[in-house]
């Protein structure tokens, strides 16, 4: 490896996520600098070939790219403000989880240290750091990522740069972590509303496989599709029919003794659409109610 | 086509979904009467060979299958109670939707009418009726589905019996409609996160599909069998950090200004269960708090 090529990085903040982090630098050939506010995870890295850090100056001063994965983003504060004096010229990769508006606030203290700044979000399990095809949204410097974009697909081959908005990654982040939290839970409202007749989940998860695949993926693309042309035509799936399947969704789940707080919200504001006098719209019109916040 | 062979049935209801099954019917080379409320549906499916019942008293004498597609389950019984003299021995096959208990009392009254019965759910839009990848859930009589299988086969190759519970296929359905729903609205959500920035849906979209296909799905997957184990141990996704997560999404969604209705419960259920001492399992072991109904 010619790993005098490669950019010497700073990992700050060694949990799961980080050290997966540092690792995928160390594997790559990156001379990587390692600090956490414990010390006992920057040894473990130690013995893989990382240089540990004895506080967070002298980490900061071994690299020019610090990248940093802590818990939120008032922890990035905590632990760079002591030392902001010395982070002008320095590029920050913020891989710490928060909401848009963090990641604006966090930009525009960067900018006024002089450091640089990419606000990124990694969408995978730290296991799956390093791989081809792991998914990693930035936002923030254009100027920064493509500077930098061989180091930075060292933690994901598909390292995707979304715009000069420091907030737009952790909203892309929210936007698909929302599918997966909703899509999870309402499989185990199913296996649950199924377990209340002594049914195993394995006895649905087949077919949900094939559901996913064959209804839900195309109905999300064709709702995306509407949404953008705001054409809400339809003659096959109206927001009055699925208000009326919500209603039956949200009493069966109680006749099977089960909590149907997953389906209230939706029933809700599907009843709430229709009533508005969009019940023959399909139901991507849905979407013009969360909009009214 | 050696139609002499085919069964004759009679199909009751000829709404949009209704008219398809017809339609199959007709084309597959079934003997096919139809009935409905209001005769102007009957005359269309007339014409494509269609025998129009005069009233539902020829329609029930008409063939031995009488399949049922109606508004709801009250439906059915206000339009074959006045025939019910003439029901023993037929086969009522009833796609009607609505809740599990709906299909048991419907099971029951065409058992003391002397009538067989199976209770199924179409799992497409009507233009996929009679496609040979088309589901179908059905339970009830497992005698008249083994009998009738090539005739029931006709409306969609992928038809299941799942069980002698006659409510059992519209708890499958309600199972796979839930994250049909929460996926699509969900989605939904993303879309408006968004559109709060000016970016459009088709942005998401790529990476919405390939979310659903490599993250959403083994998780879904990987839940069932958690589920089914009770093992709930994870080193990846806790309940805890995931309860975190939602607080963050609720927040978010407000601070875009569009409305978090959709993600509140879950972020309640996940606080719950964390509540409870349960922070450090799986996102899975969230079923047991949807279970306490």
């Amino acid at each position: 490896m010619a790993e005098e090529n490669r950019v010497p990085v700073t990992v700050i903040g060694l949990g799961m996520m980080g050290s997966a982090l540092a690792s995928a630098y160390l594997k790559a050939g990156h001379p990587t600098t390692v600090w956490n506010r414990s010390a006992d995870k920057a040894a473990a890295l130690a013995g893989q070939g990382a240089i540990q850090a004895g506080d967070i100056k002298d980490a900061v001063a071994a690299s020019d790219v610090l990248v940093v994965c802590v818990v939120d983003y008032t922890a990035l504060r905590t632990i760079l403000e002591p030392v902001q004096s010395s982070l002008a010229g320095k590029v920050i990769v913020n891989l710490t989880s928060g909401l848009p508006a963090d990641a604006r606030t966090t930009a525009e203290w960067a900018k006024s240290v002089g450091a640089r700044y990419l606000d990124g979000y990694i969408m995978t399990v730290p296991p799956a750091v390093g791989l081809p095809q792991t998914l990693l949204f930035y936002g923030g410097s254009q100027e920064v990522f493509t500077e930098f974009e061989p180091t930075l697909k060292v933690l994901g081959g598909n390292s995707i740069f979304l715009g000069e908005d420091p907030g737009v990654a952790a909203l892309y982040d929210l936007s698909l972590l929302g599918i997966l939290w909703s899509s999870l839970s309402s499989a185990l409202h199913g296996f649950a509303l199924l377990a209340s007749e002594g049914i195993p989940a394995a006895a649905l998860a087949p077919f949900i496989e094939s559901w996913i695949t064959h209804v839900v993926q195309p109905s999300i693309a064709g709702a995306a599709q509407q949404v953008d042309a705001k054409q809400y035509a339809t003659s096959i799936s109206t927001v009055g029919l699925n208000a009326t399947g919500l209603v039956k969704m949200v009493e069966a789940s109680e006749g099977q003794g089960i909590r149907p707080d997953l389906m209230v919200p939706i029933r809700d504001l599907l009843a709430e659409r229709a009533a508005s006098g969009h019940g023959d719209e399909a139901l991507a019109s849905l979407i013009e109610v969360i909009k009214k916040g």
